[in-house]
């Protein structure tokens, strides 16, 4: 039967990639990636060098998947619909990708930034996967940017004994703030709805030579933040970045 | 100065750790480790481990460090107290070790089981070290029990765009079930308590040849992970566990 490694490759740093990854990596014929376009080259450039660096030889071959269109939200279906329907018409790229380009035993595998199973939809597409084509997979896990994001800033995740919420800008915009949260996939600054006190630890191209690091209080440091994120994004044309808030005692 | 490097090893496996903790531990000159008494000499054997597959040449020392008893959070003061006085005792018994074994230039290290940042006291207490001697100390992440136990069930951690809370056991029983949590330093199968038709991943022993994996909802399989821990906890001596919940829709 087929095989497909879903693999988490880390948050940026290739000294991220586990031993295991590079087990999943040598083992692999062919890889399987998203046309993301030209904006995340940045990240296309990363990840190649991953490859070089961890793959023992030269035979290595790479399939880009045209990305099907996401319809917007606000055509009228919600946003968890529009999800749903583009997962199902990327899982029949997929599926048909798999089929011409694997042999009846060959092993492919997606590479996944951070780890696979964190706001990534590899594995709920590879479940519907399954309904067009017969394949096995296993999920090899990696360091989240959550995870590079503490160590960088060199602080624990959670108070002693107390719970961290890990959420959307979305989400925080709608609940605010309670305890401690990450927060992952915001492109709004959230956080400046936040009272001035809240501690943030911020951080964007976690681990590549970019790295931006910044933590203080929102009234501190949150228009530093966002000024310094509108810069990076109009250089670079793309921008990862997560954060921590904990509310003031 | 002295450095310390604080290593994230993963959780269990040894193929879970990085390239960048394989660095940090051949820079290392000794390493400093908790006696935690027999009990968990399985922990001990697979920390070895690690180091004598990853660590080039046998010029690597370990230090064990007595570990001061922590008080009862009952003998009147409260649980951030206590732990907060251990903390301190321990910063002394470190801080004395750190100058008696590391010369001026000398490079420690303390291991930590998954992420540094998770649960762990590590970092807390290297910020209290610094009181009494003067050191540097860096953070490298490490693949967490979380990442483990949703890539061996092969699992999203999140619902599309939903948040998920990372807590204990105790908040757990406090506060109820709101969407979806993970849970750690949960010795009390506080899940019991949810709803039958919550959906549970549980995983114990994660990432080595002891690992158990049980998912079904808590009334179809709640009361088979309480025998099975109860079980493997006496087989072993001890259990390391941790589980996703999701709120039935």
């Amino acid at each position: 039967m087929r095989t497909i490694h879903v693999i988490g490759i880390g948050a940026g740093d290739p000294d991220y990639v586990t031993a295991q990854a590079v087990t999943a990596l040598n083992d692999t014929d062919v890889f399987f990636a998203m046309d993301k376009g030209e904006a995340k080259s940045d990240l296309v450039a990363l990840r190649r060098q991953i490859c070089e660096r961890f793959i023992d030889g030269d035979d290595c071959r790479f399939v880009e998947l045209a990305d099907p269109k996401r319809a917007k939200a606000d055509d009228g279906s919600g946003y968890v619909q529009v999800v749903a329907d583009w997962h199902e018409a990327r899982a029949a790229v997929w599926a048909r990708a798999i089929e011409a380009e694997l042999g009846p035993d060959g092993v492919g595998a997606f590479l996944a930034w951070g780890d696979p199973s964190l706001y990534d939809s590899t594995l709920r597409i590879l479940e519907l996967v399954r309904r067009h084509v017969d394949i096995e997979y296993d999920v090899v896990p990696g360091i989240t940017a959550i995870q590079a994001l503490t160590a960088r800033h060199r602080i624990p995740l959670n108070d002693v004994g107390e719970p961290v919420l890990i959420t959307t800008g979305r989400q925080l915009r709608e609940n605010g703030l309670d305890g401690a949260a990450v927060v992952m996939l915001d492109a709004e600054c959230s956080f400046m709805e936040c009272p001035p006190a809240t501690h943030i630890w911020w951080g964007a191209y976690l681990g590549t030579p970019d790295e931006l690091l910044v933590a203080g209080t929102v009234g501190e440091v949150g228009r530093r933040i966002v000024a310094m994120r509108a810069d990076a994004r109009a250089r670079h044309g793309w921008i990862m970045d997560t954060y921590l808030l904990r509310a003031p005692n």
